[in-house]
């Protein structure tokens, strides 16, 4: 059986001395961010993943959801009290706003509570991940009446929500999209269609499924311009906020997968469904992408997630599997062998994962503190300034992260030999389960299109001038601390190589965008070295300096400095490999004839 | 449906014009390998993979193998009509010696063969994939009356054999085993005992199973020297070579695993088995080694098949997939989008997979050319340098094709978007039956270790400065040569890094062995990219002059040069971030204290 413990310690150094979330006390909901607070909701967040949802995450993998005739689905054993678990501890709401009765908490705690809920069990969380967006969706283009329906019950859990957005023929490119709008003359649409890949699109863990659909209403132009977002409950909602009669939606099958084998992914069929318009006409992707943006940051901290647990049992399996004997003589010679940690290429393994989880581990908290600011700061500049660092970190997050999140488990698999192969063991399904993460919420490719097709360009290039500025600084200011030697050359090293493939795009890619396009996933990997590789030189000064102050947690601050250390020694040179291909260009690519492959 | 078409022009460009088995008539069964032979073969043995053994690949996994409470398995629907194609086809002798009254032609086109039928379906070819190297241990350590008993059955496919190292408590770690072998007094031992993970262990497909086995005669010294190598039927075989009664060996379980479900991997348990000594006592290790080196290569060429069926399958779905327009304006504007195959990431991403294909196959060629001179030549020189190739090579083939053979084929389900994570589509099976290549005959951290401990010092460097001189004199001979500009000033720079990274080993592993360790993974993909390279290199000019021939091939030798120069830009880059990972060495490494893991 598979461990997990979650990393509490971790998150607290992020959010104590990283990037202490007091020195915000200004923003609403951030008033009482101390130690105190935060270790005790840490606390029972790690408790509720460990003890509630640990459990039924093999369950889930063997069992599967089941599908039956009438439409209707079950989640495996353990799923539906884990969630009741969630819901009762409030947790839905934790960051939702006090208009809704909430706590209205950091969305950054949001962020640490899906890395450990993710880790406990992906299926599961699955269910509810997209609920938050939902609720976002409607929050910032429903109407009052909506938001009254829908939000408080989706808010204390009672409701779940998804997103409908694929359909047979189109995922990616959502112009081709042929679902129907008619309207029903009394405000409301009837909507047909068929929605497929529509993660928890019916369980049976909540009393109503919120499903916000995209849909094109009668007459509305072709493409991506004609497309307008709608609520379509399971259950229509009366008029006191109870649920009533069943709407025309069902799920016609659930997919066999490859792994999250215990979340259904649905086929919706809209059968002349009532739905009701989110925002205004033929603006729907628009409104879509602010439950998009949500997810895709989600769907890294997912990818973290797998690597993170994925990890933990690699390190319990590389302490306990006694196999051969240390290059440099036995270490415990009155076992039969040494355990594998013993071996470099054990450890190198095994620190190439943890010296990525804790970068991305704070990437993720630096980032979600800028969703923070940017929907609650009072300053303009710095709300612009957030939310610039936002749209440009969110295809790197949802791609690094999943990219290497999946190959981090791959990796963490390898250490238990055949062992790792056998599904009893556990690893497979932290491998299956990890792979979805690279492809739902848009395909990486697309990620690093969007990243370099959109992003840098985006307000004549301010994203990413303020990160090169900020990370810039940073060295800088650092050049002559000692302490931070083995950090600040290779990161200005990697800075270099993300400039100079920044500027081979302003040269090369506005004449012939193919050379974006041959050169975005290298980028888009780039730019995630330099970004992990400037938490770790952020990380390694704050530890230096919590060091001094002595108070017992040197030990533990020196294994900081090593796992750092590891990162900019093992894992920044690939920037240099990364620029290379970038200014390889796309004529190679371009030339070979599509017959010829 | 998933679709394979063997690569038969491929192999032939290889085997007549990069290395012409013609230039070895001297050989034993060279004799006729004129292009219409070749071609006849390769066509029978296309035929094979695509109409007998694809239709059962997914059968196999779905179905998998059943496992019965009197111990006998079950193999999926079709899989024994298909390997009695193979037999009848007298495919399992195609190179067994003459003596045993088969054809002897060269191994090189069993390499061939093996990737048609692993591509095609691993999990049948895995059933009789160790039969080959069964043979050759009795061949090269067995009496006279053992090869007589179990050879020409073998050879003839009515018998299958297997391989069983490893135990519960010990893989790669040999000297912990524990199976023990008491002497009966008639020149047979009793064997007991229980192996794992033990492929086609047990199952319906053939009349005997030949199980080679690793036990400890009593009294025999502990460790790796106190080991012995028994051959255990599952019949007992009686004298006048017919089948009899059935031997004290079984299969207690089978295991769930992440693929290869149509491959039983057994528990076997021996309880007083019978079997017969095969070469020296105390000798087994060594004598295992025949096999395990033919297994080794073998697994290479498995994780290359997995890489090409999946590469194969994701060209098809990226010419037929629409979404999205080209970013240089529609391509097929009468369609409602253009096919995925536009954009220059998707054929990036395509590319990476066929240039390494086209590479790996070449090495698998060269590599087992060097087999057939390494057993078959008269000149000792050459049969030395041919056996310090094989040495040198097999970790390589073994590691770096097939941790490159399982990230290429994640590489092309992530072209299938959602579908790929969809198991009809047959994307995922590419995907879990490739991970095994990585962990059996040798986890690919167990190869690197063989690599750099054992193979780059033995007989004083001789094997690697052979390399050296042979890739360095290419270049210079070559460097003068327009046409292959692209290539081999690349394949230089990589070569030169492969030379400083052993340099380093030299200077900074004899007295610290960490060091090797800490770098020993990086080593072998940087040594498996240079071989990859020099294999483009020899390619692209062989590729050239065919051109100039001008035989109607220019089109695919244009191809061929395009592919070469993807390689030459876009992979072998690496080679310098490999170098400066292992430069790093061990410090960072081994200073983690392991309770901080």
């Amino acid at each position: 059986m598979p461990v997990y413990k979650a990393p509490v310690e971790d998150f607290l150094f992020l959010v104590l001395d990283v990037f202490p979330l007091e020195r915000h006390s200004n923003l609403p909901g951030f008033a009482d961010m101390t130690s105190g607070t935060l270790k005790m909701i840490l606390a029972e967040a790690s408790k509720l993943a460990e003890e509630a949802f640990v459990p039924s995450n093999p369950v889930g993998d063997q069992e599967g959801c089941t599908w039956h005739p009438d439409g209707s689905v079950t989640t495996p054993n353990g799923f539906k009290e884990a969630y009741e678990d969630y819901t009762s501890g409030g947790w839905m709401g934790l960051s939702a706003s006090v208009d809704f009765g909430r706590q209205g908490l950091p969305a950054t705690l949001n962020a640490v509570m899906q890395e450990f809920l993710c880790s406990a069990n992906l299926a599961l969380s699955m269910h509810f991940g997209l609920t938050q967006g939902a609720i976002a969706v409607v929050l910032a283009r429903g109407t009052q009446e909506q938001k009254k329906i829908f939000v408080p019950k989706m808010v204390e859990g009672a409701w779940t929500g998804t997103m409908n957005l694929t359909e047979p023929h189109c995922g990616t490119d959502l112009g081709l999209l042929k679902t129907k709008a008619v309207p029903n003359g009394d405000g409301s649409y009837a909507i047909s269609g068929t929605k497929i890949f529509i993660s928890a699109g019916e369980h049976d863990m909540a009393e109503n499924i919120v499903h916000l659909v995209l849909a094109r209403i009668e007459g509305a132009p072709a493409g991506t311009k004609g497309i307008s977002l709608f609520v379509a409950p399971k259950f229509i909602v009366n008029d006191d906020g109870s649920v009533g009669e069943r709407n025309g939606v069902s799920c016609g099958s659930i997919e066999h997968k490859m792994g999250i084998h215990g979340n259904a992914t649905c086929v919706v069929n809209y059968d002349g469904a009532k739905g009701w318009l989110i925002g205004q006409e033929n603006r729907g992707l628009n409104a879509m992408f602010v439950m998009m943006n949500e997810a895709r940051l989600a769907a890294g901290v997912a990818g973290l997630s797998q690597s993170e647990v994925a990890y933990q049992n690699a390190v319990a399996c590389a302490k306990d599997r006694l196999q051969g004997r240390s290059l440099t003589g036995a270490k415990f010679p009155d076992k039969p062998a040494d355990p594998i940690i013993v071996h470099p290429d054990v450890r190198r393994t095994l620190l190439s994962i943890k010296a990525f989880n804790e970068a991305a581990r704070a990437l993720v908290v630096w980032t979600a503190l800028k969703s923070d600011i940017a929907h609650r700061s009072s300053d303009e500049a710095e709300r612009q300034s957030a939310d610039d660092h936002m749209g440009l970190m969110t295809p790197v997050v949802k791609g690094v992260l999943t990219d290497l999140g999946f190959a981090n488990a791959v990796k963490a698999q390898q250490m238990f030999g055949g062992h790792g192969y056998i599904e009893e063991w556990g690893m497979s399904q932290f491998v299956r389960d990890a792979r979805i993460t690279q492809i739902y919420e848009g395909a990486n490719g697309i990620q690093a299109m969007d990243l370099v097709g959109r992003k840098l360009g985006k307000d004549g290039g301010r994203a990413i001038m303020g990160f090169f500025n900020e990370v810039g600084a940073f060295c800088q200011e650092n050049a002559g601390d000692d302490t931070l030697k083995g950090f600040i050359a290779p990161l200005q090293e990697g800075l270099s190589h993300l400039q100079q493939a920044t500027m081979w795009f302003m040269q090369n890619a506005m004449a012939k965008p193919d050379n974006a396009g041959a050169g975005a996933t290298d980028f888009m990997h780039l730019f995630g070295l330099v970004a992990m590789g400037y938490m770790w030189a952020k990380m390694a000064k704050v530890a230096h300096s919590k060091k001094q102050q002595g108070n017992g947690v040197a030990e533990k601050m020196d294994a900081k400095l090593l796992t750092g250390r590891f990162f900019m020694e093992r894992l920044m040179p690939e920037t240099a490999s990364r620029l290379a291909c970038i200014q390889a260009g796309s004529d190679t690519i371009m030339e070979m004839p599509t017959h010829l492959f």
